[in-house]
């Protein structure tokens, strides 16, 4: 007798046939329906505010250049990273899904791509990534079918008529999306031309900022780090072979995306610690690691000190210095070496906050110029320790639910985890974080829908009366995302 | 003025007589009229499936040799450790309900232990096990009345008639119960002579399967291990004095569960850490600790390289490898030395998946025969950890919630935590982990309307359409858990 | 172009002008409204209870002594770090809140505290203390509008005027707020004679009972421990000169004060170890850590060698062992040096109790005299570690949600997380942990309404009856403090 090696022999139920796609109008709204209709007029109220992005990864080049997007497997499938790991849980192999193996299997074609994804649409059920998708699919793409396999090939068909017309480029798309500020994340190297063309562009009024994200030079425990130096070097015009030069021309850089309308700096380390070493030691330490003497505590050290390092100049400087850790990155050696970073297998670790923070804030936590926007993976600080920080710190902001948290039961957890503690001021407002340029409309709609049930929750149980929730969520969507990224 | 010493002179309020007991037909479903409309329609579509129960831990020999039980009392109370941990902590002494104690306290006769336990039922108002319980009472031993001081003596009666008859034998049970598959936890050395007696006995069609627990064998910080090695040893007929040898008879006894209808291993370590040594080194360490060289940290890390070791079979041979950890065993030093193992104080600790299980999936993450479920005591890694792994790897199945999570709120929960980031197709079904054979049809059916109530919220909110649900709700209930354990 | 540095910019509305303050009769209850029927009929059954407040910080001095409150902002704004924390994080500094600073910024006056805090009050939406400072204002100090910046003054004015009246002393509102029994928290070396004179007074009839809470005699890492144990030496009569000496003192101060009434001990030590060394590894270890040999390690183990004596010493006396850990005091070095302990930045961290409790409960786990309530500031034990332990140890009580969960939807998250495993009875009813006297009886309604809230889910879920919820309900008002703490 067997005991069976196989998965597939009872596979997950795919639809019969073809369904109807219709994102219901109150989706993700509150089904009682007295809590639903205060939550309708809370959610109309906010529906159509001019969105403000201050954290993702819209490539600042596709506005510049403005091309047509060519197909919808480039557009949603190979580049999205929830899409593809999803996908590949439930059994399709990453170069099926149009990423390139290194190893030199064969690269699938985009109306491959979309056929699998197709195929395997069923298994998004219960997903935000479905959420997103099917707004998308909707409201921009004007599909009106579930994608299965049945359709895929006249979807892709359509999709690609569709996305030739001129109000599907990227900057027609930005103008009815209503992007108020859109904010990139950018390299410190970067001269930052696209940024500096679309500000240059007569024909262009669009808000685009640059985002100083320094990791790859702030992280001396990577093997990339010496050659990152370099390039810092040569983009900066400071010498970059000691911890002083290394400080020197990470400021100029800063100084250089400030001139470019840059109000804030992102840091993905893996944990929020700092260190703040005396100059003189810090300088030996970065020696000590550059010649390979240090091992990796003190390359480890070295990062932290750096992150520090960025901290002071936030006091100084006055950009907001959002942090963004608790990822264990790329965590499948083997898909890495196939495939690359950020192809779905970053996978959160416990984060602690409460102490790793404080030899920060002991320096900065109440000082006028600096702040901080904190964002986390890992749900159980929100109570614990973010809200308490958040609730007690001026210069400490509460990020939003962010990336596997970043769905609408998680976002209910947030608000419910931290409003009793830190109130609604000291959150940040949604960020986005996407790399779809088209998902951004879906994603804030999803927050707008998710806190006005929130709120409506709050006003249902005489928490607090519907014109003060009604005052709040506007905030949320306006003032609490330019206070906190400064915009 | 004495401040008073004693629990008692406040206790909590016992019923003043006699109620009934009734199972509301439409209990733990959700409350909301409109929700509960769409919950009931959901649960009424599977509430009759034939139920799969991957892991237990009911006795093979008890459908083997079918024998009555004898009186509720042994029945419901003193072999199941929810029930005795409970009364217990409300101030009954292990000994009066029923266990035997090494010390010599006297022990408590059937009836008495009856006597106690109706007594303090108004302890469980609340709990998961009242909602078995009261299932067990009414649907399977007919009982309509609470159980309470006043009635104890009356329904011990009762309950004993009503065991005597036939169709309370465990085949009967076990047939009107509709089991489809029943999976039981098992010794490696054990000859599984009772598996093999039922796949021969020509009256009996029931599916009854074994699974691989090599626990003992693997534990080589535990005074017991050398003693298992031998008997493993004789059970193989491969000598088990060295690493290869023991590999080897870990080997030949997973052959011949396999052979006997076993399709996946099962382990209880401490945390779900594996080593991965090169075989010499493997060799020297195991040495060493039969030696009493190694000391506590070399004995851990020849558990966890045995551990690992069970990873590669299970790529070699397709045995799922279930992994249930964190939980810290035996508690109170006394307690075990009065009573023994599973006497309702192993108490969970915090448990790291991302980091321990990276060695592992590193190696057999993405191999095409290799599966593992993976089931924890730590809530706050279904968002953190587990549901990113599963929601990549596609060898990853999120395992149900398990033991004090086994309850209707801690599996909306996960529910909750894990959809929007693995789907539902990820996951692995439940498992009713029983000792207690009458309550196997009363777990599944409380997971049935909690998934049917979850289904129904994310009906309610457009999240997904009732068709759509109702297929989850079928495939959660016979194609998750085959695939899971490819049964 | 400059990226903008202040937080100004985008302030978060205040509200436009005045509006009614009004708090709704069923505020906190469920908004469905066949829930919201159970739970008002549950929720009246108990809104009259007498209130039993067995920890918090309410000085017995206000009692004995009877002095009239002068205005709103020394009795609600300047002594509660709920409330300062919050304004200071929205921008508000110490001293304009009131807190003398040490470093000699001005101190406002009364009037511009309360006109600080009318200002920032939209702030507050959401927040537990915005909840309970409605219900202060509204039933205990008859104000009839919202606070805003139009109306502070005029507020102020008829506040104090309202204070000023003979039923606004401590005595009458103790009568008039109906509380059985309140319970301080007091330092070893008092003399408890506020106490004494309130036992005294023909007059007074009320309960106010004295907690043992030691901390500052325990904490050998403390730079004022020797000072501390001189102090100690001096309130008992013993010398504090041995580690012996120090536990007889301590003995002997448990001693006075059970003979006053206490019937329980408090701490708050970092975390929950504790140590139990033989006595002459106490002894010398005393005298290293008292020599300055020991370190910062020997330190905190002898502090938890100190907490481990007084479990032991609570096996003796019956008192109970109330724990609060978890918290990492004083988290912004300068606002401790500024403004001393206990001014908004004590920060949670993550707590361990499984293993860390072992040790004790080990020695007095099944006690017939021990026993201890367990409070926590991390979410994630409720059901991972105290529901399981206060589920089989008869010692343990589960504390109720504490400080910053002490709050409606972290309240609702406790009964969720907590009641499957260890039911209602093992938990420890609620503690208002207050430090404002005239918030006692809108922090007990609030714990009244939510626990009547969650019981009306479970009645409607049909999870129990109507009946069983009423009796559990008035439990938790009554015997569950009474039995928890021995009162």
């Amino acid at each position: 007798m067997d005991g069976g090696t196989t998965s597939t022999a009872h596979p997950a139920p795919a639809p019969a046939g073809r369904s109807a796609l219709n994102p219901h109008p109150d989706r993700l709204l509150p089904s009682d329906p007295a809590v639903r209709a205060i939550a309708r007029r809370l959610y109309d109220s906010v529906r159509d505010l001019p969105l403000i992005s201050p954290h993702g990864h819209v490539d600042p080049a596709l506005l510049a250049a403005n091309p047509a997007f060519t197909d919808p497997a480039s557009l949603l499938v190979t580049p999205d990273h929830y899409v593809t790991r999803l996908l590949h849980a439930n059994g399709v192999p990453l170069n099926e899904l149009g990423l390139p193996d290194r190893e030199g299997a064969p690269v699938a074609e985009p109306r491959e791509v979309w056929r699998a994804f197709c195929t395997h649409w069923h298994h998004f059920l219960g997903t935000a990534s479905r959420q997103w998708i099917e707004s998308e699919l909707f409201d921009v793409l004007g599909v009106r079918e579930q994608p299965c396999a049945d359709n895929a090939d006249e979807l892709y068909d359509q999709l690609v008529a569709e996305l030739a017309k001129p109000a599907m480029r990227p900057r027609a798309l930005f103008e009815s999306f209503n992007i108020a500020v859109l904010a990139t994340t950018d390299d410190p190297a970067d001269d930052l031309r696209h940024h500096r063309e679309l500000a240059a562009d007569p024909e262009w009024s669009g808000r685009v900022v640059p985002t100083f994200r320094p990791d790859r030079y702030l992280d001396a425990t990577s093997g990339e780090w010496p050659r990152a130096l370099e390039r810092l070097a040569e983009a900066s015009g400071v010498e970059t072979d000691s911890y002083r030069g290394l400080v020197r021309a990470l400021e100029v850089r800063r100084e250089h995306f400030r001139a470019n309308g840059a109000t804030a700096t992102d840091h993905s380390a893996p944990d929020p610690e700092m260190a703040f070493l005396p100059e003189a030691e810090a300088e030996r330490l970065f020696h000590e690691v550059r010649d390979g003497r240090a091992g990796p505590e003190g390359a480890r050290l070295l990062s932290r000190q750096l992150l520090g390092e960025n901290a002071r100049m936030s006091s100084e400087d006055g950009m907001v210095m959002a942090l963004h850790t608790g990822s264990c990155r790329n965590h499948h050696p083997r898909t890495f070496a196939r495939y690359g970073a950020d192809t779905g297998h970053d996978i959160p670790v416990r984060t602690e906050f409460t102490r790793a923070l404080r030899p920060m804030l002991e320096r900065f936590g109440t000082h006028p110029r600096f702040q901080t926007v904190v964002f986390t993976l890992d749900e159980t600080v929100f109570s614990r320790e973010l809200a308490p920080l958040a609730g007690f710190y001026p210069t400490v902001y509460l990020g939003a639910p962010w990336w596997f948290l970043d769905a609408p039961r998680a976002m209910r957890r947030f608000r419910d985890a931290v409003t009793e503690t830190a109130g609604f001021h000291r959150t940040s407002g949604f960020i986005d974080d996407t790399r779809g340029f088209c998902s951004i409309p879906a994603r804030h709609d999803t927050a707008r829908r998710v806190d006005a049930g929130h709120l409506a929750g709050l006003v249902a149980e005489h928490v607090l009366g519907e014109d003060d929730a009604a005052e709040v969520l506007r905030d949320l969507n306006d003032g609490s995302p330019r206070r906190a990224f400064r915009l």
